[in-house]
């Protein structure tokens, strides 16, 4: 790459945020020039805003830490450095959506942490390996929208990452599946910080109630089809959902029945399609991509959080326990790394899927 | 009761011994008069045996620490001082189901809380709220064996009593359920003392693969039928489990969907169910009985293992987040104590029900 | 007692609220008349105030769930119902302590749970074991802000009451402690709800500097004496702090070490002064009283949280590992219970021995 | 370095034996040509003999897993090809001094993470930061053993690694220390593997009463002067220490306070110092030196474990928080790796720095 392309990210001080400022030091492709928060933190720089509020492993990147931060409004600088901005902003949904159109109408790409536009009808849920796709819509999105250059896209909960990817991986090999039944052991780290509450989770578990709708609900636009200018959601998979935290920092867990429409895979079958599954990410080799997205282990107790989330650097999903369902047909164990996977590293390939699709020399 | 009964504890010095040796302390109808063990701790008194090594909140009960400890071979002693003992062994599984069969020789009922003997056909597998009438097999068993008085009973494994219960009531109101997708998220007291290795359970969960097979298998015999004098499994309800350990000290939860064969309740209706089930220990009203075996909690985020578990003193089961599944008919969560209700307190239930069916004054 | 004395709770939908409400559940000199907190609850009933966020283990007594929640600014209300309120409030300093001087001008007795009046030189910090002399202090305090009736008393930081019973036993026994040096491991509980943040706490310490100023200086008031209508400090103990937050749900630990100067007692003579140790409320026998203020446990890995927090009903501190100190004179552990002594319990106990001291026929 | 130099490891297949594999995965001047371990895994590759127990984040390398596990009694293999092993034995202890004993007679330098020789007065107890010059002691050691080429070194409980190498840094700097009073809470993983029940470490903490000797006389020998063929203490610094375990997987934190005997150095000073500390690991830039062996850091309440444990990849001491001790001079909390810096990659930086002063080329 000749020159790197210039990005801003909104909501830099957050928990999230602090992902992406350390997933983005040193990017071969891209290069930090705007940083926003709120008002508190405007006018400091990025080593002063986050003072006392770091809660990355490591130092504050050297660079980052010297940059101004200005206000999450301020999206004239924005427009004048960068190309691109990440959101995760923290407010309410309405508040985003309207920041987020802004920055998309004054000309950047908005690739978001939020959920909300998720349900946006011309708005991609994207995971790179599955339906980039989605990203035709580009056109259709920037003509509603009477805008040139902006485009929102959105990545998907951190909950559905650890089983939807195994799943598609399958769904492509040619097999239908139509009923998954699952149940989720989910970090803390998924609520942000401060988020979950220590005197929930210690000696504790508890239930997720809200996250079960959108996860039994999200697949559908995953798996969708970009159709007169709009992503027609896909209704062959329901899903049941069980969700829950649990006293763990990082690494969404789910235990997962799946059953079939017609043929059914042997179970070699789908170990074998899961390991030698290969996506857009991995064909155009995107610096973040891990290299096999799908890692099958044999140990009849892996996956587990602790040591499974760091694989290929919190990128890959790592799956486990395959056997035979007495109720449906399948079971198994999937598990991603939810603040990389499932949130800043998800968001930074999706970002340089973009790139790559825009920029064929990459 | 006019007199109390003399019990055993075979296993005293462990930590499922010390939970019947906590729980039978000033127990109305129960009198400990022998405490066997391993060599080890033979011919010390309890308080010295268990020295370093007592797990229960507050001190050794007095009327126990003074007692001395015998060898677990010592059945004549046992059978000349008492006529029940509950055995929680920790052998090899032949070497407890020899040791119990010659303890039942002896003419000692047997209450175990182990599994050596779950899967022998004419020993019942007993929930007091459940299958009460599997007692009918004692005079088979004793016949089988050859023996007069001595008759074996089980405890079922802790990880099924959190939704067994729930799903017998239902049954019971003339509801046919005939799947049930269940999973787990277990306590770390299940694996017992010293048990679970902290490094495998802090920052964790794991999956308990070699449990699945007894959960999904435990429920026919108990919700069999006794017929010539054995105990013919019920196949109508076919159960699939994921079993994990989670980073909690007691409290076993389950996720469970459940599916209806025929007619379905409502959720209404089910709530009812639940909330107005009893059992023969409540009509009994057996010391350790709960009042209500299962509680319906409202919230949308119970019941929750560290402010649910103490639910009747550890003897009630807690359910609660009844909900429309999208494969099965409906989901729900449910909770108990699996060193109470799971272990010591359910065999000490057992207990009571066959001292309280032998003598009608009680 | 023939009448019970009625109290209010300020700021009663808070944890430290919610934990008087459950201690005071059939409380045998105190009834509850009047529940005060935010505007966003006032009007309620305490039931619908708390729903969705009580967090003891058990349910909400049915007495309080009915009250109406009144807004903490009703003091006119507080005054025609009850004679003494207990304060949970939560807010800045400054508030919380102008809040109180009104209730005691409307001649509301106040027990505080907050730390706002903690350095006022008339308003003791009191353990009733230690310092119930100083409600000699009453008629100055009412003389000096000019009102009736209305006594203003405040319970001491959680932290410092692991050890600060055990260290006043001994000097009250005629020996002369100067120096200690206290490393404390404070449970999560200890910074209310939601208070610690889980993605802290998980596979974590840290230290909780701002305690430390406290911990080294609370003790000097409340070794202090009364003296022309102030609490003159006692600055003969010098203590020295490292403050720390771990893992725990409930109970403050610390680890201790004491220099004497003078004359030092035998360890054999500590032990058996804290064992022998009594105070003002076991000779009142007041309803919250622990029998055993200080117990000394002998096993060389005791006290621990989990299994010593509940001495007593979480009213008794708990000692062990007494032992030289290579540096000091001895070293020892501390323990107690945060939120029970160390917050509500302390309070009601204090509440329970100006009742006494007033009423000599209870 | 021409040729790479053949090691060993005995003991292969714990947890500490584990370490070592990792850490010598792709070592720059070690090459494991020899792996030991007990009967029962004997005969099989280091993969199958570690399936199921591997606990190292991330998978077996691939070069060890291949390599045949031999008998720990095998020595004369051992000594064929290769010239020092690691000893992570898991035996009694007058059985691994034995064996170590009977490695180096046969000509192996053994550098061991066992505690059997810390009490020999010919074995160094090495922190190569500290007291590379015990190594003088080799020719005695040989000597007095009347062998040739074998020599024996050890590290440090793991314990007094947080503290150690700071407060050696401000001796070294011309100030005396004579007193320290430390508390500690210590990981989890200090116990090795199965190591510390669940049951005791969720929800609580514990004393480690056996630590406290050892932490109190262990910098006598390591601050000693070779003499006459042996170590003689150092006795001018009296310790005094509080062990606890802590719910933390690795990282091992010291409270810590200090006392100085004549001039003491402003806290500037000695935070200049620890920044600017550099040993002779340093000096000769050894493989797995940490470039500065002890960081400061300025927030108020860091290090924490998780966070600041893999500083400079687990083998740098990070401390903080120094301020005045009202008791002693100054409080400072210290932290280290327990299973890299304190144990596997403490033995592993001895060992480069035997090698490193052997061949001077390196």
């Amino acid at each position: 790459m000749k020159e790197k392309i210039n990005v801003g990210i909104l909501g830099a001080t957050g928990m999230v945020g602090q992902n992406f400022i350390r997933l983005l030091e040193d990017h071969p492709w891209f290069n930090i020039r705007f940083l926003a928060a709120s008002e508190r933190s405007a006018g400091k720089s990025y080593r002063e805003a986050v003072e006392g509020r770091w809660h990355m492993d490591g130092d504050i990147p050297e660079s980052a830490g010297d940059l101004r931060v200005d206000r999450v409004g301020d999206l004239e600088k924005a427009a004048g450095v960068c190309s691109l901005v990440f959101s995760a902003l923290s407010m309410d949904k309405a508040s985003i959506r309207d920041l987020e159109n802004r920055y998309a109408a004054a000309g950047l790409t908005v690739v978001s942490n939020n959920s909300a536009h998720r349900n946006s009808p011309d708005v991609p849920i994207l995971i790179p390996e599955i339906n980039g796709n989605h990203l035709d819509i580009a056109e259709s999105q920037r003509q509603r929208a009477g805008r040139q250059g902006g485009l929102i896209i959105v990545k998907p909960n951190c909950s559905v990452q650890s089983y939807i990817t195994p799943l598609y991986a399958v769904m492509a090999a040619g097999y239908r599946v139509d009923r998954v039944l699952a149940t989720t052991l989910q970090a803390v780290s998924g609520a942000g910080y401060p988020g979950v509450p220590s005197y929930d989770c210690i000696d504790n578990v508890y239930a997720l109630s809200d996250e079960e709708a959108k996860f039994e609900r999200e697949h559908r636009k995953i798996f969708g089809q970009v159709s007169d200018g709009v992503i027609r959601n896909d209704e062959s998979v329901t899903v049941s959902a069980h969700c829950n935290r649990v006293p763990v920092i990082h690494g969404h867990t789910a235990c997962v029945s799946v059953g079939f429409a017609g043929k059914k895979p042997s179970k070699e079958e789908i170990i074998r399609i899961w390991n030698e599954f290969r996506g857009e990410p991995q064909e155009r080799n995107l610096p973040s991509a891990p290299a096999q997205p799908v890692v099958y282990r044999e140990e009849k107790d892996r996956p587990q959080p602790r040591l499974d989330r760091d694989n290929q650097n919190g990128m890959g999903v790592t799956t486990g326990r395959l056997r035979d369902c007495p109720i449906l047909d399948y079971k198994f164990t999937g598990l991603c790394h939810n603040t990389v996977r499932g949130a800043a590293g998800g968001a930074l390939l999706m970002a340089e899927l973009i790139a790559a699709r825009m920029n064929p020399d990459l």
